[in-house]
């Protein structure tokens, strides 16, 4: 089985950067370049994103080279020559980057990291970047609407299975720690990023043991503080096993899981008889095909469900499942770029994006030059320097980051409704300018 | 950043496996368990998925070991013994596997694929089994709808910059290669598993030169057979400037690529051009947003379109982006096992997948036990014996397979619109007969 790692993520790479490269280098084309990495337009479903993968991101920058494999592999091809060939052998990524701290909400046309480096090397960076930040700004993006609808419960992440593939099953745990989520079954992303990993039970363990009351009692002689499984056969009959097994034998479970079923009857219901049975400590855990919507739906039905466990719908993030990211050239030898493709406007330059508040509530955003003062909190800041990364916040920090930052966000922008009108992020009147004037000077 | 591999495979398995697995191991429960892996339902715009991702899910099997990160922090966790972490470490998968070849058109509760195995390594591999059929799977479903509204002409993966994560960036090529996807751009994929790359050029390239004229001058003067991208400013009028270029400086673009605006009229538009200005052999690639159905609806016009470059929504199979992939335990020591979850029934034992033929064309499938021999081809071979891979079909023999099962399917269920009949895929009398006198047992 084939894999990604450090080694040969570099040619994690559309062709066309490599024949471009190549171009670029023929013509001596190796003057700064300018690339805004961006989501054009955010999902209906979006009212904001929040910014996420910097910091693997950063890493494959800093660690950006082609191995073996990979160069012999493109020395046969006829496209390109050897001498370019041993000229990508060196190559190391030496540019700028500026981007906003992980964690921040974003709107669209807002440059989530700009890339400054020598033509080649920026063109060639695209791929990979693209794909980092991509894959968690979605991920982190989906899961704090998951967390907005559970209203201050836990959200527990149970997904990895049917994460696309094994990288998206790793890193959505990170994506999912900075939007807030309480922790992931994920048992790698434990001890990689140190986040809580949590489980329960299967249906397979009580399928396996002769009676359910056996699979419970087994496992709570192993578990002190079991999450008991209770939809095997019949959900309130499971219940009132445990009510029975608490009675008779002592079992106090942490929790029980349901699983199918009307999940807010169920609650109710199985409380009723936990609390009937003294259980008053045991809590309820929710999970089967549940998203923002379904969960927003069973709090303010009051259902009485202290932890949501959501799997597929949050980690392949179903209603949304790509962003429309760009990654354009705005600058090239110190003169800005555009085109003109129909309903893609490119604003030229290097940019910054600056944040207003208004009584600590965020109210809207202005997309300047980067040379611009129009006050308000500028968000793009320097990250790498000569190919070399900059501190950037921890983990943690960026979760700290992304719990204020939405929490500044009109009640509009964080609810899983359209936000109407939506948030405010309009490029200023000196960018807007630049780029008529730009259309206009390649008119004439 | 972290990267999973071979070493670190293992512990992408969800916390509840383990916990199981120590419960089970403490119980003296190993003795052999039968999984079967299968989508339940089928999503609303599926009519078949195409199997895909065994070679790499028995790859997984084979190398499965928990290392040594792994171990020490499981010892760390007060839920496990030292006694069990000192067995995990020598833990190898050593079961058996029965599966349906790589690119067989499967239907909704046929098995995949069926382990047999003591029961807490059958318990152990699930998520990574899963996580692993699931990508390849999905994508090549996606893909192969893709490929069918294609109607014969090449379908080009253009997707990975938007892929969730490395690996299903890595990956996806294998399973769209399988499904008869024509090629990608994906330059680790190419050398990795030997399948076409190919690639045209970016909007950056021409914005970056001072003229348009000039970009495509320059490209053309280092590759011979260049595709020229033609909508960064106005896509009829670059058309012009190329046919311009043919005539005065024997330019012969091997195509040209359309990004935005009306494809279709475009191409028409642009067809006329070239040939009015002799550049009958110039190809016009068609890209931008593309997915089945805008590619049926091209194709249905009549659009004079060479080439379909689909990139987000086949690769994050973006109206389904999830399968109902479950891994249920339908046997254990012998006796078959179910639940009776609401709407997810489980049928026991052992099982075969029968596909009845009419006249060279599928008809019907049997979901039978793996004892009855009711006619039809098996579609279920042993694939691993003892944990050792048996000979499975390379891939470009697993290409060729899925072309011609996808071939026999009916047209009805070969189409983009919902199969109206179904494809019927239903369990035999004597399984279901078997599911009934297992629930009925349960009750008494």
């Amino acid at each position: 089985m084939a894999w990604v790692d450090d080694r040969n993520a570099a040619s994690l790479v559309d062709l066309y950067e490599l024949t471009m490269a190549q171009a670029y280098w023929r013509e001596g084309m190796d003057r700064p370049a300018v690339f805004d990495l961006l989501v054009r337009r955010l999902p209906p479903t979006r009212n904001y994103l929040v910014a996420c993968g910097l910091e693997d991101a950063l890493v494959a920058l800093e660690r950006f080279a082609f191995d073996g494999p990979a160069l012999d592999y493109l020395a046969s091809r006829r496209e390109f020559s050897q001498e370019f060939v041993d000229w990508l052998a060196r190559l190391r990524f030496t540019g700028e980057v500026r981007a906003v701290a992980e964690g921040t909400p974003v709107f669209g046309n807002e440059p989530l990291l700009e890339v400054e480096a020598p033509m080649p090397e920026a063109q060639l960076v695209e791929t990979l970047l693209m794909n980092t930040l991509h894959l968690q700004t979605l991920l982190a993006s989906k899961a704090a609407r998951v967390v907005e609808a559970a209203a201050g419960r836990p959200v527990i992440d149970f997904g990895i299975r049917r994460a696309h593939g094994a990288d998206a099953a790793l890193k959505s745990a990170r994506a999912f720690h900075v939007a807030g989520v309480g922790g992931t079954s994920d048992t790698l992303a434990g001890y990689t990023y140190g986040v809580p990993v949590a489980g329960t039970m299967a249906h397979a363990y009580v399928q396996a043991h002769a009676d359910e009351a056996g699979a419970f009692r087994a496992f709570a002689a192993l578990y002190p503080d079991p999450v008991l499984l209770v939809d095997t056969y019949d959900t309130l009959a499971a219940v009132a096993r445990i009510v029975e097994l608490a009675r008779d034998e002592g079992l106090r479970p942490r929790a029980i899981r349901l699983d199918s079923g009307d999940l807010g009857d169920l609650a109710v219901r199985a409380r009723r008889l936990l609390d009937d049975g003294g259980l008053h400590d045991t809590a309820i855990f929710a999970s089967g095909g549940l998203d923002e919507e379904a969960v927003a739906a069973l709090v303010a039905a009051g259902a009485p469900i202290d932890v949501f466990c959501v799997g597929t719908a949050m980690i392949v993030s179903a209603d949304a499942p790509a962003l429309d990211l760009a990654y354009k050239l705005v600058e090239y030898d110190g003169r800005g770029r555009t085109k003109l493709s129909p309903g893609k406007p490119i604003w030229p330059g290097r940019k910054q994006v600056f944040r207003f508040l208004d009584g600590g509530r965020a109210v809207r955003d202005v997309i300047g030059r980067a040379d611009e003062a129009p006050g308000g909190r500028p968000l793009l800041a320097p990250v790498m320097c000569g190919g070399r990364r900059l501190a950037t916040p921890a983990l943690d920090e960026a979760r700290a980051l992304a719990r204020r930052e939405i929490d500044r966000l009109p009640a509009r922008v964080r609810a899983l409704a359209p936000a109407d009108p939506p948030y405010p992020a309009l490029p200023s009147e000196a960018l807007e300018a630049d780029r008529l004037s730009l259309i206009e000077s390649r008119r004439r």
